[in-house]
């Protein structure tokens, strides 16, 4: 059985009632299970997290739409976050990376239901995306709710994939996706430097012509000491010990020793199979010579 | 909730109709998944692995316990290993090291119901050993079926912990302990030489003054590369990273290269937890930032 994780935002952050009913509804369906929400008052905005399989997923999502579209309305929403909808993102994420086509088809599906079902218009982004112009989530959000609303219908170029060229009058727009998982990974180095922190985020980050799906920047943490806080966007192509190895390696030319590393939230199980391959050099390794991947299975 | 997961030796391994029985008793309790089976003709004997919390997995072994009662009779057994009970040794593991205490707890109150319900004596080994003479099994178990019988009840020093100081007829004893996981890896090099592996081996290995918990002896593998072939029976003392590195420093002084390395079998998936913090300095790093032990928390 596969399992799919999904991620959705909802622009509702402070009446926190409001998030209880929407998790409330999310968790009513069959065969999903809620792992974590955050709520952040500045941003007025709340971020889900559940997972279930390809079945169950989808119908969680939409129950969870449709509730925040009872609930919210973006004509009296405001907050420090970019939405244009009150469900405003929902990314469908891949336990293991051969299940991405299995989520851009659940995200596709969804986006069809919320359409039709929910008359809500859906925006299909990274993966998931039919229009190479949708893929990057920040222009298919540009101008907000109050933006896209002012352009529809008449700029075709904006229309959405699934649904009328209008946006709902009180829950505006959806953005349905499916990505990778994202680690957010931070090394910490035992130096109070903080601009050696930052030249290694600039030498090891992507767009400065680093380490492909490595986003980076350098900090100083309370203590005094200085982190290289990243999030790594595709852990197969640049995986936590690759970054481990490119900080320590820069760090050490500095006379400076790698204090520990820290994983920030939640990471597939995958990832360590990737680490036990990679660092064991296991390479024949498998989830299913875990004992407890396999108790799951058996459960599922 | 607590995962234990418990390994019977079953002494039969040519009757599989029988060892099905077994396997159904044990599979028909509440609140355990049966993980694996295997069987050998040679050894006349099988091994069941089966996952279960606290109070779930001392019932499903007493149930395997009782059909092999029934079912296997020691006066007509004849197989290469060593054996004296219908239902031969049942060790305890706990998925996470903490939570040793309750395998011992488990073990020692199944080998109660064992004595009391099905009539026959257990002695309990290893960690769940009351009698330090009782740690090591080959010594419980010194004469087999056969010897034992002629031996008890007059040899005070054999009898055992829990029942009568007389096998019962046809299922003679069972050994009951707790142990830690047992990880069987292997270290694959990138040559001919075995003697260099067998070097290797005896340099690594516990009994020869090498590193503790890990047995090792050097193989030749049929591709026509050698292999360091490991047992570690506490990875938390001596840790597959710590043998990778050990075997991969010992080669690499004889200008050898790893080639790769291989799990054989199961393991806990503390074993991945451990190896992030090691590898990755990830020191704070713990199970319930993995997503899929997470699912599995919700659904037990």
């Amino acid at each position: 059985m596969t399992l799919i994780e999904c991620i959705p935002n909802f622009s509702e952050g402070r009446r926190l009632d409001v998030v209880d009913q929407i998790v409330a509804a999310i968790a009513a369906a069959p065969g999903v299970s809620v792992l974590d929400r955050q709520s952040d008052a500045t941003h007025n905005r709340s971020v889900i997290t559940f997972v279930g399989d390809e079945t169950a997923i989808g119908e969680a999502a939409l129950r969870g739409i449709g509730a925040a579209a009872e609930l919210i309305d973006l004509n009296h929403h405001e907050g420090a976050h970019p939405r244009f909808g009150a469900t405003d993102v929902v990314p469908f994420v891949p336990l293991r990376a051969e299940d991405m086509p299995l989520c851009v088809a659940v995200a596709q599906a969804l986006a069809r239901r919320v359409a039709n079902e929910l008359s809500i218009p859906v925006y299909l982004y990274e993966q998931a995306a039919r229009r190479a112009e949708h893929r990057d989530l920040a222009t298919v959000r540009r101008g907000e709710f109050e933006g896209l609303r002012a352009a529809l219908p008449g700029d075709r170029a904006r229309w959405p994939d699934e649904g009328e060229p209008c946006l709902h009058p009180t829950a505006g727009a959806v953005a349905i996706g499916a990505r990778g998982a994202l680690i957010a990974f931070n090394v910490n180095l035992e130096t109070g430097d903080l601009a050696l922190a930052q030249r290694i985020a600039r030498e090891i980050r992507e767009r400065d012509g680093g380490l492909p799906r490595v986003k980076a920047i350098g900090l100083a943490l309370e203590d005094g000491a200085v982190q290289v806080s990243m999030n790594l966007t595709d852990y197969h192509v640049t995986s936590m010990a690759d970054v481990v190895d490119a900080v320590g390696s820069r760090a050490a030319e500095a006379g400076v020793a790698v204090r520990e590393s820290e994983v920030v939230g939640l990471l597939p199980e995958d990832a360590l199979v990737q680490l036990a391959r990679a660092r064991l050099f296991a390479v024949g390794f498998g989830r299913e010579q875990i004992l407890e991947a396999r108790v799951l299975d058996t459960l599922l």
